[in-house]
């Protein structure tokens, strides 16, 4: 892991940006975060482009460090500056043509959407982990935040280390990946937006459905894809506080 | 309006039994309700049986009071020491048949379950409403929360002085009630409890999508009929603490 640079924001929260075998990154770390008294961390998920999703990133870690927690995130396979993976855009292009032909979307266009993409993503994720809690000052718990869902289904699934998950329901989600969701146990909290123009509910809905977790919360809101409310924000940082908090 | 019995409770909270018209009812005010200085108020919907629902009525009211909120309750017609209406009792019965043999409840069965009871309660929350803003210590605004939700559904969509719903949808629900919930414009935070066994879940889902609020949140979690986590009464809280809190 090797830090590129490194700027202080708002209430002593560090911002540092990173590349691990090539893939870019970027840490916050709150201002108690020492090796004498070293961190939770929540691992961001996003759709891809790191560039542009950093300011609502930022936002999100400025959150998530008034809780006293570190996080970190890392470009998808294939996003910004990264090779592009042709399959996926093949799906892309093909999914596109699907919803601007008023056609349903095949569960094949799906598969090969997401699928790579979580084949990819997940064991990047996996050592960006092993790094990060390499850290002085992080220390875990660890939880995942975010999206691509089925990439966050995916790593709950194989990753022992993660304690909790704060999911978004905002693409699409392969059969075999619901599937998987009946492995996992940790505690989720899932946020639907309940009229997502470029979602299924009936998926979102199906996918909650399937998950092995004795403790698992959904929260559907309005406002269409991009419009989570400030407070399902808050509900979700909440439930990060009550699983991440250690005691001491 | 006719105050019955006066016990002061903890954190200086002070609860009333009263009788309007026939009908029992509870108060509970915060110590910080005076005529100069009124608070908002919560109506709590409840199944009926007002005394054996009193120690978790008393703690939500417990709970509003930490907000600065009264709240208060009353009876459900043909529950309690009410005179018993003859058509839901039927309607009972044959829910309970239907559901020991295993077979689908009809329509029919839910419209005679629940219509009359909403027809019967509704007008009831609406004098014990005028009663109660015509006390000084009281100005509103005023909410709604828990159940039977088609009564909490036909309140918000005829009754203008309410500003927020907090429904809990652990009962049927009639088509027509659905129909009416499209007229309903307020914010509203509806729980469901996903594996609720006595309860149907397309049909919560069904409500969800037909109310006209363009703030809506629905919150699904774990547990049974009775199992609603403490940090879901904790978000309801926090929704009426949103829409109750006026400006002074």
């Amino acid at each position: 892991m090797e830090f590129i640079a490194e700027q202080p924001l708002d209430d002593g929260v560090t911002e540092r940006e990173f590349a691990l075998t090539g893939i870019p990154g970027m840490l916050w770390t709150p201002a108690s975060a020492s090796p004498t008294s070293p961190v939770p961390l929540i691992l961001l998920g996003h759709p891809g482009g790191l560039r542009g999703m950093s300011p609502r990133l930022r936002a999100r870690a400025a959150h998530a460090a008034v809780q006293g927690f570190a996080s970190a995130t890392i470009e998808l396979p294939g996003a910004g500056g990264r090779p592009r993976l042709e399959e996926v855009d093949q799906a892309r292009a093909d999914l596109r043509r699907a919803l601007d032909s008023g056609e349903p979307v095949s569960p094949d266009i799906i598969d090969r959407l997401i699928l790579p993409l979580v084949a990819a993503a997940v064991p990047e994720w996996r050592t960006t982990l092993d790094a990060l809690l390499g850290l002085p000052e992080i220390a875990g718990p660890v939880g995942y935040s975010g999206g691509v869902i089925a990439i966050g289904v995916r790593l709950a699934a194989v990753e022992p280390r993660l304690v909790a998950a704060g999911l978004f329901a905002g693409s699409f989600v392969p059969a075999s990946i619901r599937e998987e969701a009946r492995q996992i146990t940790i505690p989720l909290h899932v946020l639907l937006q309940w009229d997502d123009e470029g979602n299924d509910r009936q998926m979102a809905l199906d996918l909650f459905d399937a998950f092995g977790s004795s403790e698992k919360t959904l929260q559907a809101n309005m406002g269409g894809h991009t419009g989570v409310p400030s407070y399902a924000g808050e509900d979700a940082a909440r439930f990060f506080a009550r699983h991440l908090r250690r005691a001491r």
